[in-house]
């Protein structure tokens, strides 16, 4: 197989990066373990105790439960399926914000659930007021949002812990993508904050693992068992995962990821992001386009479809919103430079396009 | 982080195996890509199509459709999240053979589909009767085993096609662990033998491949359209898998271990675990065991639960059916010498059994 994966140098869309030098080389070595199987394999998973542990400490969670998943929409649909196993209704809904990720609309297709969904704020977080209107006895979940993916916002974790309480339904967090860089902001997201039941935080995300390595962490290990079913070959007796076999290099990855990083690696890089975010928000707010001010390292702008199809033919990897905005994310191997190059080229195309074009015809 | 993943010289429980080097040099370059974004990803994304177009190839599928899922329970659900969706039904439900795989228990509760488990003959296939018995107007899809995860039966493929055809639900085949090994074979388990609509083909166990490589196959594409999500601030506009972020590692390592091994590879590995799982069957026989007759490179013996525990108390890696029998799957990291071994730690624990001890008291 000659093909060659793109390099990372124009990859301004994605919520995954290059692996850290040391989740690749620990990813690299367990390539061929499983998780999954660990009467078969149980180095692997004792590594992921240690990574259920060390995820634990970074969402204020002290006797931790839980596994790494593939990412964060298979945390998100296990998340509603122990909602709504654990819920006392014929047909249970699940309340969120318009801002959530679009996982929970599988996962409501998939587990047979309604979905409520309700707006956001004038600061793109859940409408408090139309989240208390729309749950009831049958709500089996409220979501909260902790770094969205189209503008990065954190919804408020308390308030909506608070309104899931009040109808005994859990209060899920979907912190797959902010759940690295949140520990470093004023921000009250993690389980020591509210009365958060279940959370999807990923080390494949902002912190700096392989894929395949999401996670989902759960206050009660009462809350796994609502997922277990019986493994009739395996030397375990149940498994509480949607998938059977998993990715030893995941695991790894993400145990080496967070030896290496967690606290100051992460907090050094949140920084950087962070700041680089911020030096695209007033590049482009310079030059006129309406921004979305950036509270995690995410920068949406109202850039026309047109030059955003120029960007893309000139090689960025770049994304647009619902509302049909570009969406860039801050990701650790997006450096300053390439951000430069970006405005550079964004530059060269808007002069290009305010320069009438001499014609013979 | 300093911990090694143990060898696989005593592992003969897994249906993983160690990956073809050409497949973990290609998993180790796509570490870093995700096929769950191809706007982002375009080359990961076209290697999917190559290895799909692989897929079909060796299951009998002209124009094949599907994608490479996280493994075979992933493509379990699928299948059955697509019996579902198409059927005409309040309540659906799915017929298998007891021998079915637990994945699809999960898939059942999760889907919220009635399971309806029939017994399999005395070769450990589907009972023709029961599954016949068994589906009604609201039956969904009928569920074929090629390739059993306990005895590594085939089950008898156009008759339950047949069946399912007649009370308008998909037959589903299970060639998660099997496929990469029928092709060599007599037997009547794919898309060209029977009128088959969906089939999990893994990469990561018999194929070679690195974990995470299922595979879902699907005779029309408009099944997988049963599936799709909207996917608003991707460029690609819906998404028919059951994760989001994938393993570009996985989709290149499945391409590279087929283009190395189908045929031929494929072929002469496949002669090399049969021989081996004869030679196995053989020496337990031998040895006063009752064995199951392997027809695939998967060996049953009802080895007591005492001997077992001291085998893996010696480092085996082994597991047990249901029924309780030693259950050992020859692998491509299997070889001649391990089982030997193997053979040689079991003769010394009999002859210790059978030695009366010389006690003091």
């Amino acid at each position: 197989m000659q093909t060659e994966p793109q390099a990372f140098d124009r990859v301004l869309s994605s919520m995954c990066t290059e692996p850290h030098p040391v989740a690749r080389e620990a990813a690299e070595r367990f390539l061929a373990t499983n998780p999954g199987d660990p009467g078969t394999y149980p180095t692997v998973s004792a590594l992921e105790d240690e990574a259920i542990a060390m995820l634990g400490e970074i969402a204020g969670l002290e006797e931790p439960s839980g596994y790494i998943a593939g990412g964060g929409t298979e945390a998100n649909i296990q998340a509603v399926r122990i909602a709504r196993e654990r819920a006392d209704a014929t047909r249970p809904n699940v309340v969120m914000p318009e801002s959530a990720h679009f996982s929970f609309r599988k996962a409501a297709d998939l587990l047979g659930v309604d979905l409520r969904v309700v707006p956001t704020d004038d600061r793109y977080r859940a409408d408090l007021g139309a989240v208390r209107a729309a749950v009831d006895d049958d709500t089996a979940a409220v979501i909260g949002v902790a770094g969205s993916t189209e503008y990065g916002r954190v919804d408020p974790i308390p308030e909506l812990g608070e309104i899931a309480r009040s109808v005994d339904a859990t209060l899920h967090v979907d912190a797959a993508w902010g759940g690295f860089v949140l520990p470093f902001t004023d921000y009250e997201w993690n389980f020591s904050h509210a009365p958060v039941d279940t959370m999807a935080i990923d080390p494949h995300k902002m912190g700096q693992a392989a894929v395949p390595a999401g996670g989902l962490l759960v206050r009660d290990s009462a809350l796994l068992d609502e997922l277990a079913v019986d493994t009739p070959y395996l030397e375990s007796t149940s498994q509480a995962t949607l998938t059977g076999t998993r990715s030893g290099a995941g695991v790894a990855s993400a145990v080496a990821a967070m030896e290496e990083l967690w606290p100051s690696g992460y907090r050094s890089q949140y920084v950087r992001s962070r700041n680089n975010a911020e030096w695209l928000a007033d590049a482009l707010e310079k030059r006129g386009y309406d921004v979305v001010d950036p509270t995690l390292p995410l920068v949406a702008a109202d850039v026309p479809r047109s030059t955003f199809d120029a960007l893309r033919a000139k090689g960025w990897r770049i994304s647009r919103t619902a509302t049909d905005e570009l969406r860039i994310v801050c990701m650790p191997h997006v450096t300053r430079e390439m951000l430069a190059s970006f405005v550079g080229d964004l530059d060269r195309l808007e002069v290009r396009a305010s320069v009438p074009v001499a014609c013979d015809d």
